[in-house]
């Protein structure tokens, strides 16, 4: 019997929260069904043991925006724990829902899990001299200004909606929880880890910290492959391939890079930032990192792309 | 080389939030800490493979209470999904710091994981006919009946101090993940699982779906010693025995019983509902069900407990 291949999966923002819900548990939990019958194919194949990863933006905004609307009542906590709380959230939609796939066809007896991750970064992360990355809900100016001095934040104007708290987003270095990870995949657990990049944490003497950062769920996804020895890294987004020349008459799909050719496109600046450059560059990564395909498309086209008819592969 | 004992641990609520405090995130922090020293002096004894359950009566509270207070700006979430996102939030705490302190002493390598656990109860349970337990905020007369009205909410009085809303706390009979948290015991982590009782689900054509109840945190962990094949079942609370005549001049702690004398006990009405009489419960259930030992007692004593010089025993 062939062994199966470890692919690890990072889910886009999409699969659980579509552009102009209003973010209740049944459109979050219809989402995420419709999201997790694709997943619920792969594992039927017999070929693939799956390890999800997800973003949530949406998610630990509403729990921040909670958190601060109600700390006059209850004492609001930090961001990364914020995350935590996040991770138990999406974490216990997609373990249920996959979960009752399988038991649909027959196979609820294939173990589901969810581990709580913290990811490690470097203190020394130059990201933290330049929080970019916008997080919770907008601000007045004079609010923002109060809020950075009461609590520190760093504050920007988001291009004339108002003012947000930004924070770091630094570089991923350690799924610190790799090796319960493992140990479940090793016995035939499909596992939720890393959920929105993961909880940050810094290390000080070999001690862990939480730190109020985001971290690019991509690029933690891409630490959670090589940490657990994936074959494939697909990230799942909302286009069904890269392109190139991407919204001009020009545009042209690509099915096949190599590390190279992508290094290529990307200095020549076919990859928007914040948005498609993040992707290839964990796919990247992952190659240089010793992966063997890493994959970027649709959820629809998912499961046509792990066998080479869709998507866009990226290999050595 | 001995095999190690495998023991699940049932933190009572002072082992995260004290009385009195507001349950800010430092505070919650510090006593976790204060908790885990005492459970890393079982991991280092080189005897016991350990397993954490917890309750999450005031976090899943300020929970409730943040989704409540920020109903117009952000979707509430069930009471379900807020005892999901609980289970992420103290999971990290735990395992962080039980980790920290494993570092401190050279043994930062062994794992220690945070699973998202759903556990299954009856949708016939009778419970369920019959809402009892008490959940977030106190209203108003007046908006407990406009909830009940909108949202179908059971509400009652309590005690003068305010209307609250009723859940049903049913019994659990199975924890989901059991096979999950096996496979991470058999490779050595410390599992924090569990949390708050478990996310509580029913099943319907062997699919699970969440329901708004909540389930007692001994009597879940009962089930997950069972589920895990546990030796010994230590349940820590605030005092260090179970006592006989407490608080009366004839007040006297069991140091050991049986099931049979536990029960004679309990008809007798030594044990106060809502508080000693369910830790007892669990014990016995433990017992019957083929469990070792099962061990009542205070964090402080839990060491000491383990060795049968300190808490009380309960035996077949």
């Amino acid at each position: 019997m062939e062994e199966k291949k470890v692919v690890v999966i990072a889910l886009g923002g999409n699969a659980i929260l579509q552009p102009g819900q209003k973010g209740t548990f049944e459109e979050q939990m219809k989402n995420v069904e419709t999201t997790c019958k694709q997943l619920t194919q792969m594992v039927l194949s017999g070929k693939y043991k799956i390890v999800i990863t997800h973003g949530n933006g949406p998610q630990v905004g509403n729990i921040l925006l909670q958190n601060e609307t109600a700390k006059g009542v209850a004492a609001p906590m930090p961001l990364y724990v914020c995350g935590a709380e996040s991770q138990g959230l999406i974490g216990y939609m997609i373990q249920q829902s996959l979960h009752n796939l399988l038991q649909d066809v027959g196979k609820g007896d294939i173990p589901v899990a969810t581990v709580v991750t913290q990811v490690v970064v470097d203190k020394n992360d130059p990201a933290f001299q330049n929080p970019s990355k916008p997080v919770g809900p907008f601000y007045s100016e004079e609010e923002a200004k109060r809020l950075a001095d009461e609590k520190g934040y760093h504050v920007k104007e988001d291009a004339g909606r108002g003012w947000r708290r930004v924070v770091p987003s630094p570089d991923p270095l350690e799924i610190f929880e790799k090796e319960a990870i493992r140990q479940l995949i090793a016995a035939r657990s499909s596992v939720i880890a890393s959920g929105g990049g993961g909880i940050p944490v810094v290390k000080k003497d070999g001690k862990l910290e939480g730190v109020d950062a985001v971290i690019d769920k991509d690029l933690a996804g891409e630490r959670l492959a090589v940490d657990v020895e994936a074959k494939v890294f697909l990230i799942l987004t909302d286009v069904d391939q890269v392109k190139l020349n991407y919204k001009t008459p020009q545009e042209k799909g690509i099915s096949k890079m190599t590390v190279e050719e992508a290094k290529r496109y990307r200095d020549e600046g076919h990859f928007a930032k914040g948005s498609m450059e993040p992707k290839v560059r964990a796919a990247i990564r992952f190659i240089e990192a010793g992966g063997e395909k890493a994959i970027i498309t649709s959820l629809g086209k998912a499961m046509d792309a792990l066998e080479g008819k869709a998507g866009t592969t990226i290999t050595r």
